[in-house]
């Protein structure tokens, strides 16, 4: 989140701090990328939440317009913020046409790669990822899918003068650190001045198990959602709430032909949900999608293999239908 | 510097986020002070740098014509930072006098304690702290004077609700912190969400060591630094260019009755400085006081010992002498 903080402000500086500032995101955005906007000092009413598609991925059309239309009423549009992938179901944004878009109306584009980034490690997260490259700036968390321990936020930026330009400070009391400044000061670069060497634990942890652990590691997670999904459409228990993107599975607990409510959904879901957490090895988590309670699947664990996987899979089937019988007995 | 952010933006957040807000600091204030307001979204030329007086202590008087001058003018003054102590010469800006005015004024007071809040543990930190426990948020660092490992930045706030209203959010995603969260979410009371916990190892050291062994190496630091001033009092060597005040002490070689201009001076303190550096085991920094380059000792360590200091002290004296001989000699 901080790192995020960091990218805007390098952003609205670029801009020129402009008045009446406007900042644009996906409604599937973490929330983070919300407050950091206010936190830079964008008001709740110039950040813009963009509607998703289908497929949870920006609405592309509702962008353009959007833009359009705050820069004939008089405000200054500073940044657009791509989700690659988005926290609740893994939908990577169209990175290429958001690219191109950006590029055309002189915005930044920072892209929220906190989770799913590190897929760019495997030739298919690559291609999933096509585009992202072109942002001018990358927020990536090696604590989620990089296997490391908390924390470890990292800001990639196209230009590193942006953070520069916006972050350096030379104040007097540290006038001495010019003795070994032949190597980029961090404190120059973001917020922190007395910062952990978090880089640290990233660089040994590849150096030990080296690059291919982790290309293996990551398809792994990617094959697991993978069969994880198929597992959920071959279900007559089970209803696929989002496509499998990344390594994350939105599903319920939704049988085939029973007439079941909505209501009635949400209260079976939450009770299979909560006997997951109190009674399996597995966390299962839960989001809301299009106003519908979804169990959340993000297989990202290293030593999860598929027995892991089905039998938590089998679990919830078996929680289901208890609920849904005590939920129809009531 | 995070935790100053944290405590800027729920200033401005209880301030209404004003247009036209001004901020208010000290000119020998912590750089991070600055970068912090303009971090989130204050402009460069509505953060107002208050002079200090004689002994580099907020001047009280600029300070209200400045707040005065500004009402009148239409900004809105929303945030005063104070020092306690100041980074360069550990001075203590008027706290008492600072918090009356904020109060009558209706203005958020923010204490930069970073290094000298921890002065509290002790009797004569807590007279010289006084009023700082009026200040509506204090930042402290207990990786200063607190001896914890980087890093561990602290943020006291007078009323907990200032940063919930800020920074509370209450993701889809997140939905399910709601089992076990009968305890405060910090996610929801600054940037960070994901957060490691650094509160752990400042518990654990004062479990193990007791409180006793942190004021007694708090109070040592403090009375080297006292010893310290008057060493350079009595040197013909040394002249003094800021009282102490906690632990730091600035000075500069310059000896009674010697003619030497204010450039040889500063060349010659310099090489001090460098030789201090790569010859001898102790770390002294330099600082600039009113244009003049000082030799700034800040004596924390608690296994620093007067032996240390006085042979540091000592070794500045032969340095300075044989910088001098050299000066004059070329």
């Amino acid at each position: 989140s901080v790192s995020t903080v960091d990218a805007l402000v390098a952003a609205r500086e670029a801009a020129g701090h402009p008045e009446r500032a406007t900042v644009y995101m996906g409604d599937q955005g973490h929330v983070a990328l919300r407050r950091a906007a206010t936190t830079i000092g964008v008001r709740p009413e110039c950040v813009r939440m963009i509607p998703s598609d289908g497929l949870f991925r920006m609405d592309m059309d509702a962008l353009e317009r959007a833009v359009a239309d705050d820069r004939a009423a008089g405000f200054h549009p500073i940044i657009v913020c791509a989700s690659a992938g988005a926290v609740g179901t893994g939908a990577i944004d169209p990175l290429e046409e958001m690219a191109d878009f950006c590029e055309a109306e002189g915005i930044w584009l920072h892209a929220d790669a906190a989770y799913g980034g590190f897929a760019a490690v495997t030739d298919e997260g690559k291609r999933l990822l096509a585009g992202i490259e072109r942002a001018d700036s990358i927020g990536l968390d090696p604590h989620k899918w990089f296997f490391q321990p908390y924390e470890a936020g990292c800001l990639l930026v196209k230009d590193a003068s942006t953070l520069q330009d916006a972050f350096a400070v030379r104040p007097d009391i540290l006038q001495d650190t010019i003795w070994g400044a032949n190597h980029p000061n961090f404190g120059d670069r973001g917020m922190q001045v007395s910062r952990s060497f978090r880089a640290l634990k990233v660089w040994m942890s590849v150096q030990v198990f080296g690059m291919a652990a982790f290309r293996s590691a990551v398809a792994k997670g990617i094959d697991l959602a993978a069969r994880a999904e198929a597992h959920v459409r071959a279900s007559p228990a089970l209803e696929l709430l989002s496509p499998t993107s990344l390594g994350i599975v939105c599903f319920r607990v939704n049988p085939e032909g029973a007439e079941v409510g909505e209501e009635a959904l949400e209260k079976v879901n939450r009770t299979v949900l909560a006997r997951v957490f109190w009674e399996e090895p597995a966390l299962v988590s839960s989001t809301l999608l299009r106003g519908r309670f979804a169990l959340r699947m993000c297989i990202l664990n290293h030593t999860t293999e598929w027995d892991d996987v089905r039998e938590t899979l089998e679990a919830v089937e078996r929680f289901g239908r208890e609920a849904l019988a005590a939920e129809a007995a009531s």
